[in-house]
């Protein structure tokens, strides 16, 4: 029987176009995660449901999609609890496996697992997809990419300026303006630790980051009603205010964290930071921004996030330190950083600023039209010189009307027909249409060649 | 709590090391594809349930991965099965989705669901993972790649020269020596069709497949225990024993089949076929084999097979024409034909072969060890112009001990590294280390350039 074909709700299929265009993000990245040493791993769409369960908090639980086990999967099933439909009960007794819901618990599960095959430092990156039972919206969707790149056993904060060479040179390479802000999670502590309000600091960045839109006075009154002592916000005023250059921020931050032994730490490690940048002279706009403070339990040193300077759309990369990744699987002490980037985000702003490239090495630069016969030969002939100098080409199948093979040609985005019928065959040349101009030419096959090539 | 942790059976993590060299297959096979007009689609894992069941029979039904519905998945089911534990029958009131099975399926779905964005005849690969809960067992696994490139929407043997062009192209790129099995579904039908035994096809095929090893004698006995009679054993007679070259094998069918028109069709796509490799001169060798049977339900025409000359482990790359594949989904008379490419093989015989390149692209190609201070700073300087020419390396991250650095790079088989301590900054050079000879030698950066590249 004939059925309505469709997929599943919040997932997608790619189509050819879409395809070049995200592979051109895919391949750009990892061009440039390779120049600076690392190496992809890959791990299976399905994890143990023990390896993902209480990674991601109860909400996370109910999010990640579960396997039913093969066979006669309610066999061993809790007879009580199937009659109570206890769906959340009884799971566990149906389904041991889930689909990924990130690449972190995986790659620290990774890591634990394979730690005496591994040398550290260990320089990874993994490019896969992660799938959410989210309710599907613009922009959210249960199943996509996530591209991270994270290097593990090793404190060195060289390792955060690497990644930030890497923001810098993957944003070049895909034209896009952006800024990098800064942070470290130790100011954010030091920050708590002077006015000894630890369990306030999101409240905190979240009152700073208002600052511009409702003025000094406003948040001094939001930190007052979030329970901050008049004394407490007076001792941060310097900071709710922070403002000028790098530098400046770093000394003014220093001086007020004067008390703070983690604080300190952690200007030390801005400072060092900037001063590795200032040697390698980099291009991007590096901003020490006090509000960024994503994932707070999670990070412990620096922590990073990428906007596009002409589409709003949030972030589009993000990251930081963490200090113990792998406790949970039982390897203590491995201290990592990595950042992640945001393919579909990436994929919307280059979109909507038409920022791809019109000539993509993927796509088919010619397309020999189908006279049938000897001229087919000839065409056939002219097309292994072709693809032999590394050009995408392909001669229609059929020896169709002309107008089928043409619409073809301008549906696929073929920027180049070639015509090679009974009169070209006879004088051993071709006839090249540029489909964009409409211009014809007669040219010889060297000719061609270095006309249609990218 | 800390737990021991593993992945399902019958799954796998891939290394940096198997990563580059799975992506070397990858990548090789995509170029060539790319290099034929072929573009790339992906589909979502998940498909509904709907699409998926009844597509693989019986026994694929239950090796589909079911996905669990998400929130309260026992709500709706039906108590009575539920108490029942009926398992299979209470299995659609739980879950609406399933893991991709293979990629022919999702594609023929794709293909009626876009059928008013593509323009046919509509080239297309997809290279992703499928899912099958089988037995797990050496070689076999529950997650493993499809590489598929298909054309639909022409009838045109061309379609199938060319994807005999491409297996010639991969496989020189790859450095495998192999043989192409064709056969021809028509020609397998004409032969049932002038012994008047449709259903024997099979049975036929399997007893001239043990010709070599058990003599003509046996072969007919065997044909006769299957029921074929005595008259239609001697009308097959000149087919089992068919032998020569290919253009002799066709003289000899044509001449057997010449009472049946589907038989006669068939060897005239076949002869279609060799008319245009001989003109094309491929190095591929090419061998008309009538044992060649590969589902036959399935394909309408030609049938395709590859395989290795130099390990024996079955078929590397098989595929076939058919003309009824959007049928199931409402679309009909779009004809097809594709090959699929099976990864795992390749890489095994790649890896038992050793033709894997050593110095890959991917990987990285010097590391320098890190002194610290001043030499850090000097050695980031030079890896920027290093990299800046498309090599890939890395400086360690932490002024360790000689000895630990030196480890990681041999770990990580890093062809070269650099040290670069106060000595050689002094004098603005570099000394360089072979890590395979040993030797060393000092440089300057352009000339370190010239060595470390490729």
């Amino acid at each position: 029987m004939a059925q309505k074909p469709s997929i599943p709700k919040g997932t997608r299929d790619f189509s050819p176009v879409e395809m070049v265009k995200r592979n051109y993000i895919f391949d750009t990245v990892k061009s440039v995660f390779q120049k600076y040493g690392y190496l992809p791993i890959e791990t299976p769409a399905m994890e143990n449901l023990s390896t993902l369960l209480g990674k991601y908090g109860e909400e996370g639980d109910k999010l990640l999609f579960k396997i039913l086990n093969s066979g006669d999967y309610l066999k061993k099933a809790d007879a009580g609890l199937l009659a109570e439909k206890a769906s959340n009960k009884v799971i566990t007794q149906l389904s041991e496996k889930g689909l990924r819901y990130d690449l972190t618990v995986p790659f620290a599960r990774y890591v634990v697992q394979h730690q005496n095959e591994i040398s550290f430092p260990f320089k990874r990156y993994q490019i896969q997809p992660v799938w959410r039972a989210d309710r599907p919206q613009k922009g959210r969707y249960r199943e996509f990419f996530q591209c991270d790149v994270d290097v593990v056993g090793s404190n060195s904060l060289l390792n955060e300026v690497e990644l930030i060479q890497i923001v810098d040179e993957v944003y070049q390479l895909l034209n896009i303006n952006v800024v990098l802000k800064l942070n470290n999670r130790k100011v954010l502590s030091g920050i708590a630790e002077i006015i000894n309000a630890s369990d306030k600091i999101v409240d905190i960045t979240v009152a700073i980051d208002k600052l511009d839109k409702i003025g000094l006075e406003k948040v001094n009154e939001e930190l007052a009603s979030k329970g901050l002592s008049e004394e407490a916000i007076q001792t941060i005023q310097p900071i709710i205010m922070l403002s000028g250059t790098n530098r400046e921020k770093v000394a003014k931050l220093r001086e007020v964290l004067a008390a703070s032994e983690v604080g300190l730490k952690g200007v030390d490690e801005l400072e060092t930071v900037l001063n590795y940048l200032d040697v390698l002279n980099l291009d991007l706009e590096v901003e020490l921004d006090l509000t960024l403070a994503r994932g707070l339990n999670y990070y412990t040193g620096a922590i990073f996030e990428v906007k596009s300077k002409d589409v709003a759309i949030g972030s589009i990369t993000g990251g930081g330190r963490y200090d113990d990744l792998t406790g949970i699987f039982g390897l203590k002490d491995v201290s990592g950083v990595g950042i992640s980037f945001g393919a579909d985000r990436i994929y919307d702003v280059m979109n909507q600023l038409e920022l791809f490239p019109k000539a993509d090495g993927a796509k088919t630069r010619a397309m020999f039209v189908n006279f049938g016969g000897e001229d087919e030969l000839y065409a056939l002939g002219i097309l292994s010189q072709i693809r032999k100098a590394g050009i995408n080409a392909e001669l229609f199948p059929d020896n169709a009307k002309m107008k089928k093979q043409m619409n073809y040609a301008n549906k696929k985005e073929i920027p180049f027909v070639v015509l090679s019928g009974e009169e070209e065959r006879q004088e051993g040349v071709v006839t090249l249409k540029n489909m964009e101009t409409g211009e014809q030419s007669k040219l010889g096959v060297d000719e061609l060649i270095k006309v249609i090539s990218i």
